[in-house]
């Protein structure tokens, strides 16, 4: 249907050169449904990103636009980072992986109460997509209201 | 909401670990929206993939069991790639990021008629978005009944 002509005139392409990558994504939802907001959270993640790699990844996401960070003033030293409208517009993307992941890539299924949990997210998303997403968007954009400068 | 203790625990971290690069959903989008099937055609696309990476990818997404290789009967020094069910279940990731990359990174807009046929396919994905993932996956399913083995 698209003629892709060079890397960045198609969406999926231009998509791909900003998010193609193992961690940068991670950090998207970290954000999203882990309400991480510091530099040494995005670090303690499970996936045991590197410091370098996420020190990049951070810079590079402020400079796409993506998120900004700000200083945090209850604790000045200490920057806090934010999803902006662009950032929260990647929300679909994650979910879509996450239903992808849960469905086909089943070689390691979480024991009990985690496939509870992640089975009643998917059926929200599949079932009732929209409501959840605003919700979703809600519980990101209520941090960003307090505390920060 | 979901902690993930190891990276494979996670199905977005799980997902990413598959498809965390620049290249692997191009393939599928080839697939998926300019119908390719054949090795040379997508080495051939907008991008510039180098062939090693497009063998490695390609291998990665048989033994993943995205893809599926067949021999092609009009010509049988040639292989067919066709996507598995699971590979089909890709299709929504690829949509979210077509609509993303088309909505936020606009920093190379595409001329005249262009824009248009990507406008009309965000505005079905937005307002019509089952009977356009499911004409999609009917397209992709039908070249599957023809000329392999």
């Amino acid at each position: 249907m698209k003629k892709c002509e060079k890397r960045s005139e198609c969406p999926v392409s231009r998509t791909l050169d900003i998010l193609g990558d193992k961690w940068t994504l991670l950090i998207i939802r970290d954000i999203v449904f882990k309400g991480f907001r510091f530099y040494n959270e995005f670090l303690e993640t499970g996936e045991g990103i590197a410091t370098n790699i996420l020190s990049d990844r951070l810079k590079m996401l402020e400079s796409k636009g993506i998120l900004i960070s700000k200083k945090y003033e209850l604790q000045k030293t200490k920057k806090v980072y934010l999803l902006t409208e662009e950032g929260i517009g990647l929300i679909p993307i994650l979910l879509e992986m996450l239903v992808w992941g849960q469905k086909f890539d089943d070689t390691l299924l979480i024991p009990g109460e985690k496939i509870g949990i992640m089975d009643e997210m998917i059926k929200r998303i599949e079932n009732d997509r929209e409501a959840f997403l605003q919700e979703l968007i809600g519980a990101v954009k209520s941090f960003d209201t307090e505390n920060y400068c």
